[in-house]
């Protein structure tokens, strides 16, 4: 089985220290209002605004671990974090999700007692995103940040024949961006798929869905760029597959928004997808 | 016919005056974060806002008409509003939905230039609301303020039985707020049903949509919260329809947080619906 969580360090570092309880939670952000998960000086991020809303809690300065971190203006509805609690503090783990006082663009959609050994980032076996695409008619202030809007949406089946190249285990240099700083440019994408589903609002929704062991920074929204560039010339999938082999980062097209792009859900769960019985890579 | 459109005035009255355009708007907006449609002073209103924006395009103090009032947190989809405009001014009605600048909690959707004779509420021949409704597990931060929440989402079928009741031209006093200061309480109600749809955040959304004549104040919020009250007592559609006939304000139940109301589509069209022969309250 190859599951090649890139950069991750040896249990025992990341294990929880004597006298700590772990807590996880799931979390729903919409990320509209936040300058990403991550800490930032004199930004609004959903780590420092999830930080604070424990230190109202419980008093104390706690470290919140996400499961990845987003960048500003994507939204989650299934980011996992962790923080280790003193077990002098006797708050049941289930009692976050209802006490904990979080802004009106968080929400707490349940915290648990994790095993000494979880830890949100290590133990994540697949990350899920998923990415929607609207047509510019149908597209209101209803869901103006929630959804990239574009003026034709691409045909289901050829933005599948796409997504479909990204299935198995790719070097993706050429859509990793600058920033990205990740040694090994290798990842293990499981499901990749586009469908179409109704919105309350009218119209079609476009959703771009795929899971992998992990991303490289802003990889989703270069593939979803690049995919939507070459749907408008109605271009086969030949060529999507030729700019992924060609670990070229030059020849990835459009980044798309971050405005349409959500961290679904996070599986910690190591039999739920089939997993590489033989790393095709050698890893 | 009977078309009851109660203290409509004579068309002389709102007939456009020579020398002026008369320009008409589809607008959605997201009510979140107005105090409804109708300017009020101190207040953030789409009407007042919509005036300002047409002042900073054209420097003109217009009076922005809508086809019906929306209360403090309502959405809309497809309000239509009007303002008369100098034949000085020589602005191409289909520009305005281009030029002017709008918050981004407001969408102009088109902009057309009406006929003189054109009322965007006396000639409205009905109205559609639509109410959305979520089961409480699936509700996150993402339909904040956009649906209301419930425990458990009510039965479609039971939900549509209740639904059917309103159908036709009843009194409506029973849904009636205290602020409604309509001599009529009668109106016209052409369709009225609830139906479910897949929400792109996972889960259904359950849907009532109604459209009639007109619409008392409050009186859809009081209906679907009456609806939603007997739903959970499994209540049978007699219990509803005995509540409609008594025209007593006091047998409704709750009245529906505005978070789920949407003012979908006006119609100006009088052939659109099936409109009754013979009004049966001899109107």
């Amino acid at each position: 089985m190859s599951r090649t969580d890139w950069n991750r360090p040896a249990p025992g570092q990341y294990r929880l220290r004597p006298g700590f309880r772990r807590i996880a939670m799931t979390v729903a952000y919409d990320g509209r209002d936040f300058c990403g998960w991550q800490t930032q000086d004199g930004q609004r991020t959903v780590q420092e605004t999830l930080e604070q809303c424990l230190k109202d809690l419980t008093g104390l300065t706690l470290n919140v671990v996400g499961s990845g971190r987003t960048d500003s203006k994507v939204h989650a509805m299934g980011q996992v974090c962790h923080f280790d609690l003193p077990c002098e503090s006797a708050i049941p783990a289930e009692a976050f999700a209802k006490a904990l006082i979080v802004p009106p663009d968080i929400t707490i959609r349940s915290s648990w007692e994790a095993d000494a050994s979880f830890h949100s980032r290590f133990s994540a076996m697949a990350r899920e995103y998923r990415y929607f695409i609207r047509d510019r008619r149908d597209f209101t202030c209803m869901e103006r940040g929630l959804a990239t809007a574009v003026k034709n949406l691409p045909d289901v089946k050829l933005m599948n024949s796409y997504a479909a190249c990204l299935k198995g285990t790719h070097d993706f240099s050429a859509f990793a961006a600058a920033g990205d700083l990740s040694e090994s440019k290798c990842r293990d994408i499981y499901e990749s798929e586009v469908f179409s589903c109704d919105s309350p609002y009218g119209g079609p929704v476009q959703v771009f869905r795929i899971c992998g062991n992990a991303f490289l920074y802003r990889q989703v929204r270069s593939m979803v760029g690049t995919m939507l560039c070459l749907a408008r010339d109605n271009a086969p999938a030949e060529q999507f597959a030729a700019i992924l082999e060609s670990k070229d980062r030059s020849r990835a097209l459009d980044t798309a928004r971050p405005d349409g792009l959500y961290l679904w859900r996070v599986s910690f769960d190591p039999d739920e997808y089939g997993w590489f019985e033989e790393a095709p890579d050698g890893n």
